[in-house]
């Protein structure tokens, strides 16, 4: 794919996958303010930009199955275990290098709330990363990852796949909130 | 809130809303390759991202309750009007200036999967913004919009709140497979 076109598609991408979560957080405000149809139609309007997203996401595979110009930003749609390098280097950018920087910002601002919400990001994408590496071993030696229940907390995004613990150790929450997948 | 930490706070909500969407994707391609365990670890860490984004996107509003610094570029959370105008704002730039440029690169270069993608977007972002502009003008006015049903189409995202058509006029899918909200 001629890299302007595939820059063009990752910025598409960029924009409906924003559009997608806004929608969403936008949908219940509605409903909390008394506008159930208001909230339908956010909803419906944010599947909507998930098929754009994922259109456009898929398409940056090239006709030859080429995925070279993409892999390595972790865009578009390679091999699983491709996918889960895609997946282990953004969570690494993101514990390594983003996290931290906006964090020390936030701090020197005295934003408690931003600080609060990068925090729990960044503890929780520590984890992440190991759990793709171990599927990523698991991949690559021609077998699936043994995670038969995976644990989210819903305040902190804490992960789980190997047993969880009783009280979320990022944020407090009881497991009794975490969703199970 | 400081617009240093605001613009971090952007970026940062874009990176998750990105993580959310392709980890959705490499999910599914997961499932496909033969490895559900891996396609449920993809599960639960998106559903790990949206907590995440949209932690950072409703800390744009800062404790005063102010909203001014995100509220234009449709960032953050404010009244379900407000947040109308914002979705109505996004779906015109991408009706007026995304899609136009890039699918113009898109048609010069040849790609013929990216200007397939863009152009069911650009069509669906059209009534996007229509449907928005009917609840912000029922909100505005103290009601909730008259919309019972709402239907998507999953091939190129095709939205309908006023009875949908019986085969999709992007895309030429079946009514039948429409998503209903
Ligand atoms: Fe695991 O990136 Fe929020
Ligand atoms: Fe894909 O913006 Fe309605």
């Amino acid at each position: 794919m001629n890299p302007m076109t595939a820059d063009n598609l990752r910025s598409a991408f960029g924009g409906e996958s924003q559009a997608h979560m806004r929608y969403l957080v936008w949908a219940d405000k509605a409903e909390k303010d008394g506008f159930p149809n208001v909230g339908r139609l956010f909803k419906a309007i944010s599947y909507a930009e998930q098929i754009h997203a994922t259109g456009h996401f898929t398409a940056m595979k090239d006709e030859s199955g080429d995925f070279s110009v993409t892999a390595g930003a972790g865009f578009g749609l390679g091999s699983t275990s491709e996918n889960l390098q895609g997946a282990i280097n953004g969570e690494l950018f993101e514990v390594e290098q983003m996290y931290p920087a906006y964090i020390a910002v936030a701090e020197l601002q005295g934003e408690k709330q931003a600080i609060r919400s990068m925090n729990f990001a960044l503890e929780a994408e520590k984890l992440h990363a190991e759990l793709y590496q171990e599927a990523k071993d698991a991949v690559d030696s021609g077998k699936d990852v043994d995670f038969n229940e995976v644990y989210v907390c819903p305040i902190c995004g804490y992960t789980a796949a190997n047993g969880a613990e009783d009280k979320c150790p990022i944020c407090g929450a009881k497991k009794e909130l975490f969703k199970k997948f």
